[in-house]
């Protein structure tokens, strides 16, 4: 089931932080913010729309897990949680996985918009 | 559980495209992007962390829904699937809602990166 080529079937021990049975959290390689973490299940799977029942509720309890313990580690204000899916959405490894982003007031001038800046040039509705 | 003032509590049927019992999915009024919808659960509820298991199942089969009604309808090569989950995050109506944003080749220069665009001095991990 694992890919030789992929990161994400063969993350280095030192980068788990919760290794579960059917999903797993990792940190980002290239964190936005401070705890930023990867929940990402164990079978090679591209897109979320492909993974199964079983998947998507360990992967929702690691993202509960995670968000508990950055609480009590860095106390964010906030957090995106995303998914790129499919190269033109910006995925890069082919391998599924969900971005949880702590946030922190301040961190950027204006975080109004969220998500939304995928695609910055229509990411401002509040400027029409 | 509604709450008078909450544009999501009470969303204009003409924006409404599926009318699920626990969870609805409505057009965005700013769409980023042709297509760009929302997952919204009819309880008054701001953060994701606080729904039930009922909810969440509900909103992600209607994200599946949706992702086949548009993948029908406008053909996008990708989706972004995010949340803004606090103020600090970018929300800015407290009632929880899944953005799902179809993505198109080309309708950005380099859409690599994603969802970490909600913090644009970071996001561009490649540029080091």
């Amino acid at each position: 089931m694992a890919n030789d080529t992929c990161l994400f079937c063969r993350i280095p021990r030192e980068q788990i932080l919760i290794d579960g049975p059917i999903a797993v959290t990792a940190r980002d390689s290239y964190p936005v913010s401070k705890g930023h973490t990867l929940i990402i299940p164990r079978r090679h799977v591209a897109s979320f729309f492909e993974t199964t029942d079983e998947e998507r509720q360990a992967m929702l309890k690691l993202l509960d897990e995670m968000k508990t313990r950055l609480d009590l580690e860095h106390k964010p204000d906030g957090y995106n949680i995303g998914i790129n899916n499919g190269p033109a959405a910006g995925q890069t490894v082919m391998h599924l996985h969900i971005h949880l982003i702590p946030r922190y007031a301040g961190d950027r001038v204006d975080p109004k918009g969220g998500v939304r800046w995928v695609l910055p040039d229509k990411a401002a509705y509040w400027k029409g």
